[in-house]
Order: C-alpha cells, then sequence, then structure tokens
C-alpha cells in the first residue's frame, strides 16, 4: 500500500463534511480523493473543491470502482451503510463506516461477514471511545490497577431535543441516542452486556409519544463478568452536552467530568459561575473525530489493530432492540433473547 | 412549654451518645435530662456524667411516666422503636425516632396512629436531609425556578462492608442501607414512588449471597409527579463515603459533590492529587445531625412544622420491601402492591 | 498536674467566648473554671453560667492568685497581653496569648522573657495553622517530598472593610490583617523572612487615607532559605473570606481551594452557578480555633512541643512593621532594619 | 483587496510553521502564498509543499517586492523584527509581527512610526490574549460589571527550564518569559502600568546567575486607574504549564484554572488523582494560536480593530526593562523612567 491512504467519501453531509475536513487537514498521511453524494450541487462541489478533493461524482459506483481508491467512509443515510459495506468489501476497499450499520441485526450480520469474507478491515463510527477524558477513565478500568469493576455509569444528555421530523425516522431514543452509550458501557466494562432493564417516560415533550418513543429513559444493565450499570439518557440537558461516565471498582472508582467552555469562574456577594459544559458533540467531540480516524488509518497502513470492529458495531444495536422491549414490555430483557 | 425542651435520651449507643452529646453542646434550647439504657454500666454513667446528663436508668419506664421529660429520643435497638413510639404517644411525650420504625408496614401505621392519636409530634430521623448541599440541592428544586423535575439521581456508596456478623441481622442492603436514599429521593422529587425495579450483585464479599443479600444494587424508580430516577448502593468504596445526588429539571440541573477531608491539592510531574471524600457518615454528616436535633426542637417549642414526619418514615420502608422483592422477583414492582 | 487542665479566661468579649465555648463543649481534658472582664455584666454571667463556667470576676488579678487555675488564656484588649503575660508567668500559669501579643517589638520581647524565665508554657493564638487545608498544604512543604521551597503565595481577603471607628485604632492593614498572613508564610516556608517590599493603595474606601492606611495591599517576601513570596490583601472581597495559599517547589507545588458554603452546583441555558467560600474567619477558621486549643492544652497537659510560640508571635510583628516601612518609604526593607 | 488574504510568511522555525500550517488549515479567507528563511533547505520545502505553500525563497526581499502579497508574518528571528516591519511598511504591507519586536525602545518606536505612517496594519503576536479562558476573565472585567479593578494577578509557570544556549541569549526572565505576562495585565486591567517593583531568585539552576538572570521572579505593578497588580513567574514547575490569571474588582473577582489534559479522576483508599496542566504553549495556547490569526486577517479584510497593536508591542518591553533595572538596583522603578 501507498504510503498515504487513499480514500472516497461516500456521502457529503454534515458527518461526511466533518470526516472529509478533518482527513485533509490533520491527517498526514490520508487524503480524500473522490466524494460520492447522490445530492452533489454547486455548493457542495465548491466545498470540496476548498479542501482539495480533486473529484465529486453523484455515483457511488464510482468509488467502488477506482482503482485509486483504497478505503471507503460510508457517511451517507444510515438505509445505505449495509449495502454499502458490502460492495465495499466487494471491491476490496477498506470500510470506516458511521454508526449504527443497521437497525436490523441480520443485516448487520450478513454485512460483517462479506467484510470477513472478504479480508478488509472495518471500523465503526463509536467516536466517543477516542474522547480524552472517557479514554482516560477506560484505560484505567482496562489496566486493571483498580481491581474488578463492580458498576459501570454513563450519563449522556443532549442541549435540546431534535426537530420531531427527526424523531419520526430516527427508530427512537434506544437507537438514535442511547446507543452511544451502550457502546461506552462495554467499552468501559470490557465485557458484554447480558440484559437489561428500562424505565422511560415522556418528560420534555408530549409529542415523543405520539412517535411511541420516550424522551427521558434509564437504562440498568448486567454485564458478563458480572458488574452491573446504568445509563440515563434525556433529549434535553438546557445547560448543555451533558457527558459523564464513572465506573466504580474493587479498588476504587474512575469517572469524568463534563469539558467546559472555558476554566473562568467569576465570584460575586451573589453567587459564583462558571462556564458551561461545550455545547453538543461537534464541540465536545472534536478531537475525537480526528483521533478515530488517524487510528483507522494507522490500523490499514500500518496493520495495527482495528479499535471498534464489527462485533462492536453489531452489539449495541441488540442492546437497543433489547432495552426498547423491555420498555415496552415492563420486564428485564436478557440479551439472549434478541437475535445474535 | 418551658423554655428548654427536656429530653429522654432512650438508648446510650453510638447514636444515642451522639445525639445526647449535640443536645448538650450545640442546642441551648434543649437539655438531656434522663438516659434510659438495659445494658447501663460504670462508663455510660461516666460518660452520662461527663455531659451533665443528671440522671440515668436502665428502666425506659422512668422516662415514659416522668412529668419532668417533654420529648424522647428513640435511640435503642430497631425492634423497639415501635413500642416506644407508642409508650411514648400515651405518656404524651413527642418523639425523634431513629430511622426505621419498624421493618413491618402493620406495625409502623400502628405506631404512627397512635402518635396522631395522641397528638404529639413525631420526626422520624432521616438526617441526610439535613445535609448542607443535599439540602441545597433540594431547596433548587423545591422553589420551582428550574421547572419540574425530570430524572432523580442519587449515588450513595459505604467505605467498606460491615461485618457479616451485623449483615446478618440487617434486613439486607435495601432496608440497612438504600433506605436513606428511598427517603432522599422523596425528598428530592417533593413526590412519591410508584414503581421500582431493581438491579442487584454480589461483587464486594461473597457472603453477602449467603444471607439472601447483594452487595451492590441499582434500583430505577418511577414518581407519582412523573419523574424518573435511579439509585445506585455499593458496600464498598474504598475512597472514602461517596455521596452524591442530583436532579436534572426542565430549565436545568442541580447536583453535589463529595465533601473533602481538605481543599489542599499537590501537583507533581506525576499527577495531580487532592483529598479523599470525608471518610463515613459520622464525619459527613456531623453538622447534619445537629441541625435535625435543632429543627425538631424548634418545631416542639415554637409550633413549627415537622421536617420528617411520620409518612417519610413509612414511604421508605415501603420502597425497600418493594425493591427487595423487584430483586427477588426479576421485574418491576409498583408501589401500590405493598400495604400501605 | 491534674487530668483536667483548669483555665481562667482574661477577657470575656467575642474571642474569648469563643475560646471558652469551645474549651467546654470539645475539649474534654480542660475545663474553664473561672472568667475575669473588666466589662462584667449580668448578660455576660448568664452566658458564663449556660456554659457552666463556675466563677466571674470584674478583677484580673482573682485568676492570677487563684491556685486552681493552671493555665490563662488572654483574650482581653490587645494593649494588656503583654502585661498579662507577665503577670501569668509570674503567677506560674501557662498561658495561651491571642494575637498579636503587642506591636511594640521591646513590649513583645519582655513578655517573652519573663515567660521563659517563668517556665511556663506559652502559645500564641495564629489559628490558622490549624486549618486543615492550609496545614495539608505546610505538611506537604514540611514533609520534604517536593523538595525545596522556591515559591510561597498567600491570598487573604476579608469580605468587607471594617468599621471605621475600627480601622482608626487597628494599627493598619499590615498590623491588624496581614499579620496572619505573615505568620502563614514562616509556617509554609518553614523559615524566617529577610526582607519585605510593599505596594499599597486605597481603593475600597478613601477614609483609609485618612487614617494613613491601605486597604489593599502586596507585600514581596524573601526567606532566610532562599525562598521567595508575595501576600495580597484586600478588606473587600464581596463574594466572601478568600484564604488561598500555595507553595511552588522543586518538585511541584500544593496549594488549596477555598472552602465553600456548601458542595452544589446549578447548572442552567445562562450559566453554573456553585456556592460562595465561606462568609468569615467564625465560618471558616470555626474548627481550627477548636484545634488550637486541643493542641495547647495538649502540650501542657502531656509535654508535648508547643505549636506556636515565643518567636512565633514576635516575627510577624516585625514583618508587619517592615512591611510598613516598605510602604511609607517606598523601597524594599531588610529585617534587619527592625529591632530583633 | 481580495476576499482571501494572501500571505508572505518570513520564518519557517517553530513558529513560522505553527502559523503557516494554521493559516492553511484553519483560516478560510487567508493562504500562505510566499515562505521565505534564510535555512530554507530540503526538508523545510517537504513540508511546505505538504501543506500547499505554492512557492519558497531563502530571499526576504521576494516577499515585500512580490505584488500577489497583501500581508506579511514576522516570524524571523528577533533581531530582524524591527527591520522587517519597516521593509514591509515600505512595501505597504500589512504586519503579523511576533513578539516582541525588539528588546531596544528606540528601534521599536522607529518600526511603530514606520508603520503608521505606512498606513498598514499591525498585529503583535501576543497570543494569550486569544485563550478561551483568559479572554473570559477579561471580558468580565471589560464589560464593567464587577466595577473597578483593583488587584491583577497572574501566575506563569513554564514546564521546565530552556537549555542554557537559550538563556544566554534569551535577554533574560522579563523580555522572555515575563513579557508575555506584562502585555496579560495591561490587557487585564485595561490600564497601563506605571511602576514596578522586583524580586527575583536563582532557585532552578545555578547556572542563570552566570548569565546575569534569575529563574525565579515577582513582580509588582502599580497601573494608572489605580490598581495594584502582581506577576509570579518560574522556569520550572514540573506539573506543567501553569497559568493563571485573577483579577479582583469592586463587586467580585474572576479568575481562571488551568487547562487540564483531561476531565478524568481517580479515586482510591490512598488519594483521589486527576489529570496535570496542558503541558506546554503548544498545548495551552493552541486555540489561541488560531484565533489570533483569524482576528488578523479580520482586522486587514473587513476593517476590524487590530486586537494588539503598535503600543501593545512597545509597552511591556518597557515594563520588562524596568523589572529588570529594579532588580538590580533593588527599588521600585517607575516607568517614567524608562525611555518612551
Amino acid at each position: 500500500m501507498a504510503d498515504k491512504l487513499r480514500i472516497g467519501m461516500l456521502g457529503g453531509g454534515r458527518i461526511g463534511k466533518l470526516h472529509a475536513t478533518n482527513v485533509q487537514n490533520f491527517v498526514p498521511n490520508a487524503e480524500v480523493v473522490i466524494l460520492a453524494d447522490p445530492f452533489l450541487n454547486a455548493d457542495m462541489e465548491a466545498w470540496a473543491k476548498e479542501i482539495n478533493i480533486p473529484h465529486c461524482t453523484k455515483d457511488p459506483e464510482e468509488v467502488f470502482n477506482s482503482p485509486d481508491v483504497d478505503a471507503v467512509f460510508i457517511c451517507s443515510s444510515t438505509d445505505t451503510h449495509a449495502e454499502f459495506m458490502m460492495k465495499a468489501a466487494a471491491a476490496k476497499k477498506h470500510i470506516f463506516c458511521e454508526k449504527p450499520i443497521h437497525t436490523d441485526v441480520a443485516k448487520i450480520k450478513e454485512a460483517i461477514a462479506a467484510v470477513e469474507n472478504a479480508g478488509v478491515k472495518l471500523q465503526v463510527g463509536f467516536v466517543r471511545r477516542f474522547d480524552r477524558s472517557h479514554k482516560a477513565v477506560r484505560d484505567v478500568v482496562a489496566s486493571g490497577k483498580l481491581g474488578k469493576p463492580y458498576v459501570i455509569k454513563v450519563c449522556s444528555r443532549d442541549p435540546g431535543a431534535p426537530p420531531m421530523e427527526y424523531v419520526k425516522v430516527s427508530g427512537g431514543i434506544f437507537v438514535d441516542m442511547m446507543i452511544h452509550d451502550f457502546d461506552m458501557v462495554r467499552y468501559l466494562a470490557g465485557s458484554d452486556v447480558t440484559e437489561v432493564s428500562t424505565t422511560g417516560a415522556v418528560l420534555v415533550d408530549p409529542q415523543f409519544a405520539e412517535y411511541d418513543d420516550v424522551d427521558t429513559a434509564i437504562v440498568t444493565l448486567k454485564f458478563a463478568n458480572g458488574a452491573i450499570g446504568v445509563i440515563d439518557n434525556c433529549r434535553q440537558a438546557p445547560y448543555g452536552y451533558d457527558q459523564r461516565v464513572e465506573v466504580l471498582c474493587e479498588k476504587g472508582s474512575v469517572q469524568d467530568n463534563n469539558h467546559l467552555e472555558n476554566e473562568a469562574f467569576i465570584s460575586t456577594a451573589e453567587t459564583v459561575e462558571s462556564a458551561k459544559p461545550t455545547y453538543f458533540f461537534l464541540e465536545r467531540y472534536n478531537d475525537a473525530f480526528v483521533a478515530e480516524v488517524k487510528d483507522f488509518v494507522a490500523a490499514v497502513l500500518d496493520g495495527k489493530e482495528i479499535p471498534v470492529g464489527g462485533k462492536d458495531g453489531l452489539e449495541p444495536v441488540r442492546i437497543a432492540i433489547a432495552a426498547k422491549k423491555s420498555l415496552k414490555e415492563g420486564r428485564p430483557v436478557k440479551l439472549s433473547e434478541i437475535e445474535s
């Protein structure tokens, strides 16, 4: 392989633009050589030119067929992820795929099987694993110096609810939002989830109920290694993006605080005021988006291990399905009840 | 009533001594005038003399019969609480009763009914409500300035597991340890719990399993006002007494950090070290123990409202029973299933 | 000596009351047996009775002459300290003396000499050394694990300026307020001050200028061990009592944060608010006032070393005189220029 | 002027590379079109090509003479700054000049006069003004909501001493290191410095004394608006880059904490450990380097005010000279004593 990984970008929407810009600016040993998006227009082409992407097309097949593409970034709409993975695998391209691969377990398994058969590398875009604070927490747990993990906790709240148009098609809070946290607890625990139990409520906006969804949810979890855990999500935290993780272990605990907009604070006769948490995922996980791509490129070029593989793409979807089922049926649901 | 509340102390064990010392030293408008303890001995008498308790006896009836006693503090063994409450009520003494009143709902109800019939005042010793940080959190919620509560969270961990001799008779983690947190979530939410769902594990010490107990537990809760919540408990947090509460509301969140042993921190080439949380409940809730007694005395002398009444004594026991049932039966349990 | 130190309290004003109450409530091996105050009245007697001081008098000689007094607490007006020290020494009473001993170096030396000749113990009331956070900082420095101290910093601000009636007779900011910090830097550095340089300003209230005083001052210091340091004082910090210390050493730094009223914080769309620092010295140094007396009693009863002795009473006064001289003369002043 | 500012980069060393990379990656309305460096070699050319700088030369005159250059970045060695400023001014190029302009006041004034006569814009590279935390502190002060500033404090420590080869030619701690803090206090106070008084010591490494320098220094300052202040510097803070500022005002204070490597912390039976401050200026002021260039480009393209102008380049040098003089002469030095 060349010194520089040549990337075909599938999708020029928000996340595709983010990854493409990061590759061009921050990943010296990679370059985006082609962008394919069915909604390609003059604006997108201008943007692509600005960041030195030499070629744009509406046709994804151009990407799969190009001999100058070593790897693809699947940043297209969710329903195309599995299909594009299979096409990329067939074309022997390495794959970075945004999460989720699919919302259907069978489809995910089919896509992963295709990737494995082709012998290409696959990384799934669970970006939070690359956040410096979450990673520091996990590295302490994984080091074993605190002994066995007992309790895994994740608090994850968005600054505000998305538009109802989005909620309608999002697949619901477990697949759309908490899926990141299902990945995070597996990452922190170093173990698979075996059972979940869900408590949910519609508190932020009654419209969530119309779409058979909740806007606030707490899911307790059991892990294969014996640990237990809990995730709490809310679609609305007016003070910003609340992202905290915590692991209680045998010999101590490790946790993280939110990242703040700045470190200044004001003390007056009335109160002490400090800055709020960073606003949303673009602010908080800015550096993590770069780090995950660097790791992918290093894994492909240097033969290093992929940090977030196929199973890591599958399991959070299975947990999300179980969590939703638990909410509906009002009982704990074992992961063994969900197709694997 | 006199300017000074005359207190009869029932029980001269750890908690009785704590309350008696606090009354004598910090509550100018109250005094302990008699101490009754069946295990009264020379040491206990010497201690009583030292803090100016003028009379000691082995017989609790002396307390109930004395015309010089305005109020009793029930700090005796748990199995005597309800009975002593009824005797005190019959003798028209006001009552400060350590938690829990009893582990049997019917007995609690009987004792509360006796108190109400007698027209005396009753305060139950849920001391954490008087902690300055937890109280600050609750006051913000109760003020309504953050709008409706959405999510109530309590993390509560002891520094280390108690002796197994104690565990055997403790009634289990829900009645013995988490009962404080069941009170705390009601206090924070300003609403009753309607349903619980429990996840538990034996991680700290396999002996807990022998006593049909767990040492680590997560309980999710639903409240009458629509909010949801979660409590996590562990018998062992080697870094000290971990006591944090958090309420996410419509317009923001309010939470507290642990109190630390001191505010110093050391920065070196290796790390930045700060002090640990205060060691256990005596260190953390030192001031709160005084504050709850001051409030009780003020309620009796000045006719102010009792801050923690009979229902506050009953409900946490019902929630504990429900939580235990949820763990046994592997399903959410509604509070309506528990005798009320 | 008896098991219990019998204390004669000289002065029943604010600080005398504080010490007396602390002794009676928190120091089991000491008791105040007599109180002398020239302004003794019915209120003071009632208070003394309330906390079980058996005898009150207007005449300090009664204290010095009483065979039932082992030690005196000199909490009277500053101008009487040295004289009372000498009388107590003559009467072979151990001495706890509030700071400052005197504002005149010769008088301080005379009083200390009397104490030394009498062979009684003397502790000077520099209470901040007993604060748990400042003490933690100093203990790290004194342990030597960070190597040599390089820079000693103290920030010390009162919540608001005292009444001008007080300012007029206070002796000025260096003798009245910064004297605590001159003691603190010696304590932290483990070394004597050899030179000071003062920058001052009248910013809070122009009336300070009328009394030839400043309300805001920064003093840089050189220490015998080679370290340098800085103290900044202001008479007005509207957010509360600002008390922070910091020592940069060869291998790292150690510092402390303020103690807060509580550990709760509120996060909203506008800001994050936390509690203010504790209001003033009674709130911040509450525990330290008890600790210093316990140490004094232990030193007398058990023959332990006095933690704050005569030289510690003298040196801060000398530094204050030097700092004032530096301000007046607009130049660094060596301590060797001040009578020693 | 074109939509995009065309930049000629003078100097391809560490700071030149940093600015050039930032312009190419993060400043969409600017581009580096030429690089001039007398030490241009194959490596530097390869780097320039990598970040799309189309032309490199050893001759700075090419930059000044090019009609395709709108502005120059002076990132060459300090002794060339003033000369290059004058050449750029003569060529009607706008100027971003790294600090210091010169160590000689007359030279600085001559260069600034040339810039003013030419009518081009000049920004001096005091990057710390663009740090999000320091800027938040200053914005609060400048807003006036805390009333008048009373005390300005800056603590600034490097992680470790530079090589002695560098120290020898650095001009000393005041010109080389504390100059940033002299700028910072002016920025925070919104006022000029009128007097300084210096205390210094050689503590980190005795070699500093050989070069007539100190490695640790405290400078107190008076400001034209009546405020007073203090800066403390040390060449060695083993825990990282210590960068804290604080302003006490009439109605409150505003200060900032260090930025940490991450927000994780570990609690064990022994201690609580958190991450260290970011290592050095590249880590801490990473974002600020981009922000200052964006502001410069906006000032030139959109006619906005230059945030750090000629006087801001001159004054810190004058203060540094005064601080050094104060140390040598052992007395406070007024800024009026220094050539202006």
